[in-house]
């Protein structure tokens, strides 16, 4: 009946059920346990007749041709380039910090032999990571280092990360960037968009193909069992002869035998307001002040004309399975080991492939994870097609 | 697995799943061919962020208090009270006509005795017959009925029925109301409104129990096979023990064997305007001009705040399965005749229970369809719970 059976409409789930449907002529069959399809990147009108991103605002943006004509088979693309501000200080400035913040935060002077060093050290338009900065023995970059580190990151972070400062690892903290530039984009890809009438439209196109059926409203051990030892697939208690595609949690797929991989979560706020719109950007960072990390207007990322406008807040918090949605990967020594241990297990497992975000415990850009599954899909019936 | 498996997720569909899996604890899946829930109730937003309803206007009326607050444990309503003006002469009025029509279309002198006598014939506030007014004989209420059966009704009807004036039954269009009243309003019952976040929102609310599973994007026959002889259903090509309730078209399921239940169909047109709104009312009928036969502006029924405004334009054409949708069934005794075949047939299959306006070949308002599915279920299992 079916030749696959894929766990998950999200944007992994979502590429490869299209691509064996109408490539391979395969039958597909998606269960997905939320009632809609397009994973995180779901977006829908709320009671306000306002687009908005019920897992979080997303942006599409990538390097990849590839992954961009992809897509724009099933959407076409509003034009929109992303920009973010940082509460600095009292200003809201862009982040990532740049020639601009700079001279938005500090006094002409300074600001102006800030920008000669920094051009005169690194060149113009290139971003330079703090700890490059430190490395340079001038008094000033040092200080704009340390500013940068306090002032964008630190909070932010600890606000993000739930974690002390002194938790921190410098190597990866030194990675923030200053900006050389007065480009005031969040991110500098050649293709950024915002599908034209939304993500969930997209994905109901990518699912159109009469061989892809989507079961809504399924976890999948509702109707399959998996017997590890035996590699025996039961679907609706009969022997499943083909190949399972899981994009769910790892951890949970082995019943959390080896324990559970801790994820960071999100609460989200989102409010609504009579004004035709309430910030000047799409996201505003609160890097020092509140508790939430920032707020995204949604009308900005889709350029919709509608009464009122509708935001979100970020509130970050720790993941409990069943009770709120695992987001962020928590990546240490001991985390990866534990993951580890679940991929060596998922890979003897001849008929299941894992893929996605959760099923390899890492963060992934929604284009990341296109790639990844095109990618996967060629691997496997690249000689075929 | 399930306990009964569903086809169709329209309002017979959804109401059952409901009703079985929050009151007996069934397990309930329901395959539906369309790529989302709500039958032809379904409505979305447009590519210009506008409400509409993807399959006609739907605006809810009904009299029956079980029915308004059995739909209200899933929704709110915007109170609305729908009003149609028809294109009589030149002007926009009133329909059903009424004594404000009367007054608009006709010289003062004239409209004022037509009123009296009106008001003395038959009282105020009722709806009466124009076969009734023909009975009366006083030559003025007689044009009065010849008027109101040419301008109002004979025109729209031949061009929604595709059929000519002379194949029209007289004791049916009789039953064309004149209303002595000054009450604007299209219907007049207790409860009228719209779904306050829409017909979807309320059907995913319908459906959110854990028991329900939908399966969207696929024809039953694609995964069921009935053998009606032996009264055995497979599904999945496996024997299926539970009970199948069929929304679906009644001679779909007996692919045909009888012949084809002719219904009309609707062709619809969807037009995106810069004004805030178009028309004065939700809906304008072209009684006597043009070939479509009614035109619905979506904003004036949803309320949404939102720039531009949408409208829907229907055209009446012959339905062919497979290339269009069934709306109207075509009443008359040679297509009773065959329905009843394919009725007795079903009648006799014991696993198997037909209900809806498709699978019961008769035209049915929203509220009649709920009222009919809750009925199903209280005649039952209402021993049960
Ligand atoms: C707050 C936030 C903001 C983001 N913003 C951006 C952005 O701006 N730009 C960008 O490129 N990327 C962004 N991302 C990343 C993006 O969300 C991911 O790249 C993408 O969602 C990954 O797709 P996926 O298919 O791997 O996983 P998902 O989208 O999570 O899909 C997995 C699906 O599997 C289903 N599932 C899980 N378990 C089961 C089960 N047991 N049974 C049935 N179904 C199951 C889930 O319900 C889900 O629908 C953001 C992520 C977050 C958290
Ligand atoms: C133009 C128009 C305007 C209307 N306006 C109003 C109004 O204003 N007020 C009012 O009260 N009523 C209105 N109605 C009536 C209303 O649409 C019906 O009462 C209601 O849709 C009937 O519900 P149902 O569940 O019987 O059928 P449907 O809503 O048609 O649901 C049946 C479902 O079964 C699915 N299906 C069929 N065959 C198969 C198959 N082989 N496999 C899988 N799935 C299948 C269909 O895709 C459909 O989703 C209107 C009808 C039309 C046509």
């Amino acid at each position: 009946m079916f030749d696959y059976i894929i766990v998950g409409a999200g944007f992994v789930g979502s590429t490869l059920a299209e691509r064996l449907a109408s490539q391979l002529n395969k039958k597909v069959l998606i269960i997905e346990q939320r009632n809609h399809i397009g994973g995180n990147a779901y977006d829908c009108y709320d009671e306000h007749g306002v687009l908005i991103h019920q897992y979080g605002p997303h942006i599409f943006h990538t390097r990849s041709k590839e992954v961009w004509d992809y897509l724009s088979q099933f959407t076409d693309w509003r034009t929109y380039q992303h920009e973010v501000l940082g509460l600095i200080d009292g200003h809201k400035v862009p982040v990532p910090f740049n020639l601009n913040s700079l001279h938005q935060l500090f006094p002409s002077s300074l600001a102006n032999r800030l920008e000669e060093k920094l051009i005169g050290h690194f060149g113009y338009n290139v971003k330079v990571p703090i700890l490059k900065l430190r490395e340079v023995s001038d008094s000033d970059l040092q200080y704009l280092a340390q500013y940068v580190y306090e002032k964008v990151f630190l909070n932010y972070t600890v606000k993000q990360w739930g974690v002390k400062p002194e938790e921190l690892d410098p190597t990866v903290t030194g990675r923030v960037p200053v900006y050389i530039s007065r480009d005031n984009r969040y991110f500098q890809d050649v293709y950024q968009g915002m599908p034209s009438h939304g993500y969930t439209k997209m994905f109901e196109r990518m699912l159109a193909h009469p061989n892809i059926k989507v079961m809504l409203n399924t976890d999948y051990k509702e109707l399959m069992a998996v017997d590890t030892e035996a590699q025996l697939i039961t679907f609706m208690n009969q022997p499943f002869e083909g190949k399972l595609i899981y994009t769910g949690p790892i951890d949970y797929f082995f019943d959390y035998k080896f324990g559970k991989l801790p994820y960071r979560s999100l609460r989200f706020q989102f409010e609504h307001w009579k004004d035709d719109l309430v910030q000047d950007v799409g996201t505003v960072n609160y890097n020092n002040n509140y508790n939430f990390t920032r707020m995204t207007e949604f009308k900005h990322l889709t350029g919709q004309k509608v009464d009122g406008s509708t935001t979100v807040k970020e509130f970050s918090q720790d993941y409990v399975p069943g009770q709120n949605d695992a987001y962020y990967p928590i990546k240490n020594d001991g985390n990866l080991e534990l993951y580890k241990k679940y991929k060596r297990l998922g890979d003897s497992i001849e008929p299941v492939i894992f893929a996605g975000r959760l099923a390899e415990y890492q963060y992934f850009d929604m284009d990341a994870v296109v790639a990844r599954a095109l990618g996967l899909f060629n691997q496997l019936y690249g000689d075929v097609i």
